[in-house]
């Protein structure tokens, strides 16, 4: 039976995730969120943060469109993110990489300036990992942080009446690697979003002082909301309309005749965060209040996850992307 | 250039090293020793210890010859081994597998299972990790630890007149494998040190007490004594008939008509420890110590790295394996 067959990536981890022994008292929160949350000395005390993540040559980056500085800024973004997404602060770097015999040692010091880069930028410092042959590159980051407990925004946290909010456009990095596999050049800003798309840690801290649930956008809206809605057991309402999507994206869209709302919900890879909020949180957001956009509202469970198209028509919300489908 | 040219696995370390910038107030080791050690709280709270080591598919391990069981288990112990040598107590860990589109779930079961169960051996908690796509079976373990301050062995700490010590008999993994590849059935003693290799954790505490400094053997005991004498700035003599070897790979060696000593050298994950010990330190080990074998002392930088052969004659001390030469 392979992974396709039982249903996907997501079956996958819900069946090794059952091979693992229930939660001990020093896990906050394990499997299951953006970063594992561990105690490491009483509240009010920092939980320390662990995220990893695995990046393969060819399925989540090539050597073709990206020069190697970007792949590592990449890798060390997509981690970033994860840390951004528990309202953390991040601090250590690790990487363990995978290099084929013939691969050119400049190319291996830029891909690894590209992480140092992204390190320097958010203050974390980077202290190696393994590294080992492959034929294909792979990535392995792991990241480690730090939360104080007021601010860990978990999966789980959303309640009925919360403001649904993202900190940014949508869609963008998935315009700009649909341009590319049409061999058709996108414009700069849809090539920087696409290859070197940035975490929000520039604004992830003052949001999870307010926030309730958060999560990075890395799979696209619709299965991330559909993340948030099962762990906190509740329902979402997202309005088609309000979804913000960057002026060039519908131009791509209207390009490669797609509807641009496809990518902001399957796309993935914007690495923008998506949050739930209670409405008078709102205005103690103070100033970064003004980058943020509003696009639904959590529910009861009972009334489902569903989109309301531009006509009024409610249906069910689709995207996401599975990496065995 | 490739990695060969610049003079293998190590020279590239180096060189990634060095786009690190310089280690901060809260890392009290950085790249170089088997984990990272971090200051999480002031002393004498525990030290952070940090490892991650990444297994590719037909390099560090192969489906034919090994179960999906056995090569979750080795994946665990080699990282457990690695807080084995810092004098630590493992804690959490964090595995990233990339795996192909075919790949039967049941095998990804049975693998995650062998690592659950290393796991329980030594009461880690384990906690998931990224599951991706990729053409080869990749497998990334984090591990987390702990260590009191007092029992950190880095392989920085030796010091001239401190004895050369190994936990147990070196060469059987090697043994094991080199029988494999010559289509040859290995006993049951070195096919079980080939494929689940275990970590020395059961004294690696006591040693760690009274020890100055420790690693473990994941690339034979040459490259490792090299590893204590280079960030200790001293000399060793090691004693070829002191080095212990099993009557088992002695058998194995005369069948493949080669050195023992060679798969003692050079052969790599036995996953024993080597330490270096005040001589006034051996007695306060205890009952542990009827276990250990002395097999050189360290000396002064100037003295070098020596082996003294069973004819009393003294050579450079030769193995090590380089994954790109």
């Amino acid at each position: 039976v392979n992974i396709n067959e039982i249903g996907g990536e997501f079956e996958l981890i819900q069946r090794l995730s059952k091979l693992i022994p229930a939660d001990n008292n020093e896990v906050v929160k394990g499997i299951g969120d953006d970063a594992a949350v561990l105690r490491i000395a009483p509240e009010p005390a920092p939980y320390l943060l662990v995220t990893t993540d695995m990046l393969v040559e060819n399925h989540h980056f090539c050597r073709t469109w990206s020069a190697p500085e970007q792949i590592g800024v990449k890798a060390a973004e997509c981690n970033l993110s994860d840390i951004a997404a528990m309202g953390g602060v991040p601090q250590w770097m690790f990487a363990s990489i995978s290099l084929p015999e013939d691969i050119d040692v400049a190319w291996v010091e830029n891909m690894y300036r590209g992480i140092a880069r992204s390190c320097q930028t958010h203050k974390v410092v980077l202290l190696g990992g393994d590294t080992t042959r492959g034929e294909n590159i792979t990535i392995n980051i792991t990241l480690l942080g730090r939360v104080e407990p007021d601010r860990l925004c978990l999966r789980s946290a959303a309640r009925p009446g919360d403001l649904i909010m993202v900190t940014g456009t949508l869609g963008a990095s998935a315009a700009g690697c649909a341009l590319l596999n049409k061999g058709k050049q996108p414009s700069k800003y849809l090539m920087e979003k696409h290859l070197t798309p940035t975490c929000r840690l520039d604004i992830s801290g003052q949001i999870a002082f307010h926030a309730n649930a958060m999560i990075d956008i890395s799979d696209g809206l619709g299965p991330e909301t559909r993340h948030i809605c099962t762990q906190s057991n509740v329902g979402a309402r997202i309005y088609a309309r309000d979804i913000p999507i960057h002026e060039e994206v519908r131009t791509a869209a209207r390009l490669l005749r797609v509807d641009p709302l496809e990518w902001a919900l399957s796309g993935g890879e914007d690495f923008e965060l998506l949050f739930t909020i209670a409405p008078e949180k709102l205005d103690p957001l103070g100033t970064c209040k003004t980058a943020l956009f509003k696009i639904g509202e959590i529910t009861d469970a009972a009334a489902g996850i569903v989109l309301i198209e531009s006509s009024g028509r409610a249906m069910g919300l689709p995207g996401g992307y599975d990496h065995f489908k």
